[in-house]
């Protein structure tokens, strides 16, 4: 369950676009209002916004919000602007670009393969092709190097069967190659990829539960054994956002936050890309973990308009 | 080019199911109205009129001729009239369930994989999850043996940029690649894989002409040194479906009618699949190969209604 909050009568495409071109016009912006409208509608009314607000100003909602808004407000709002498939295809692409190239810009990729739905990840492909001119495989190839480059390849090429169909005899057997991988510290072996690849997810978890109960451990403890590269940590994520992303989610938020400074670009997206998915459940393992309020910490370590973005999308009546 | 004759003057969805409806009636089915019907429309017509069909008789019009015909006529007029993505998510599946797993079978996966759109083989992948209740990446990993399994199932996966983009230094720098898995006899390395499957067609066909400058030899021959199993045969389907399909399917066309018998599984396949994208240029590639014409060998192998359903793909006035 999401978090997003909308509006009880919403207005007609039409009329946020002119709320929004309001807010836009002459010198300085109204950021109240451009947060009280985009901040408080779904994805598909996002959509029809976007292609409204092209045909009557021939112009591109996305690019006037890049030159009036500013900082990670910006960033924050045009991640919620963009079709979720091209702003996950931008997320990528952005990871795969960047200089650093830690478990912090590379989980992307896994969430993205991983936490989503066989379709969209499909779409994010296809939108990649389309933006970057090359297949997102072709830029982790060149990006990433190996292992993880085979995993998140193998990850991203996936197309899960996504209703829940569970073969308890083959969670049984794939436990034990899992198992087994783990024990010969073979963690980039085509077995223990195509299980977590080609799988539903459905099945994996039943897979992963197996595993903890015929081995006494989960499977992201059992592997810690295997070392602490960014290997260990990526199939970590995998793990995690295949069994439960909330708990992933929750902990992409504390990170960010933790200790001095924050990641904001990490913060919004954990927040842009699960406000419609999960959140409620993400606030829910936050609390379990931190024994606080993920509000609070929002609030806490952002300000201005920033901040009250991420809370309009976080359910506050902004 | 393809070589279906689209009638002049189309008549309306529900003109066309009233005249099939007519065929099917009372006893015996009228066949010749059916090929004129169906064996002239081009995709889009088709999926007009399976749906106008169930909306005028509540009725599933590949159902109906499924009871209403017989044979290979049956199969045949079957494989046209079903969604492109859903005839080939039941070729694939077809040949997965077959208990022989030659390369006559195993050929019809890497067909659907690299002679066909990226969005096609995505199309096909969702489709087929919808019929067969899991992935086809887990009907192959439970159906084909070892290095073949490696092989199918990372083509399938694969969602190649499409448009025309080459880079000569790729192309040089990947022919050299798979020149030396070749030279070392890796066909099922993770190196040579990963660029059959990732480059988009156009960047694939440069690195095989690179190969053959460089080395002398088109990489197919090349890639006899390595033995002549089914790894090898299907490898030299791979590259022939993306650097020719026109050949391929020449070949399997002429593969189809040699010797005593007609393999009519693969005839039907070849024609069905390839009469709207490039049946002009696979009669081209059959005559050159052959020194006699596609039509006639087809006419002299095959007989009655499915002769002249396959005729009227091919052009024929029938």
């Amino acid at each position: 369950m999401g978090t997003l909050r909308i509006t009880d009568v919403v207005p007609s495409p039409a009329d946020d676009c002119e709320s929004l071109m309001k807010a836009f016009k002459g010198l300085g912006t109204n950021e109240k209002s451009v947060i009280s409208v985009l901040g408080h509608r779904n994805a598909s009314q996002r959509k029809k916004i976007r292609e409204t607000y092209q045909q009557l100003y021939n112009r591109s909602l996305v690019d006037d919000i890049f030159s009036e808004l500013s900082g990670d407000f910006r960033k924050a709002v045009l991640l919620w602007t963009y079709e979720p498939s091209e702003r996950d295809a931008r997320l990528a692409n952005e990871a795969l670009k960047s200089k650093k190239k830690t478990i912090i810009q590379l989980q992307v990729i896994v969430e993205i393969a991983c936490a989503s739905s066989p379709d969209h990840l499909v779409a994010v492909r296809q939108a990649y092709c389309g933006l970057f001119n090359c297949s997102l495989e072709e830029d982790i190839k060149a990006n990433v190097p190996m292992p993880v480059q085979k995993i998140l390849i193998g990850l991203v090429r996936s197309y899960r069967y996504d209703k829940e169909l569970v073969d308890p005899s083959i969670a049984n057997a794939e436990a034990a190659i899992l198992r087994e991988a783990i024990r010969t510290k073979q963690l980039d072996s085509d077995n223990f990829l195509m299980i977590l690849s080609t799988r539903n997810v459905h099945q994996l978890r039943a897979t992963f539960k197996c595993y903890n109960q015929n081995y006494g451990f989960t499977i992201d403890q059992d592997m810690k054994s295997c070392g602490k590269g960014l290997l260990e940590s990526i199939l970590k994520v995998v793990i995690w956002c295949i069994d439960s992303p909330e708990k992933h989610f929750a902990e992409v938020v504390g990170a960010s936050i933790v200790g001095i400074g924050t990641d904001e670009d990490s913060l919004t997206r954990a927040i842009v890309t699960r406000a419609e998915v999960d959140m409620m459940k993400v606030k829910g393992e936050y609390f379990i973990a931190n024994k606080s309020s993920l509000d609070n910490a929002v609030i806490g370590d952002t300000s201005g308009d920033y901040m009250k973005f991420l809370m309009s999308l976080l359910g506050a009546k902004v």
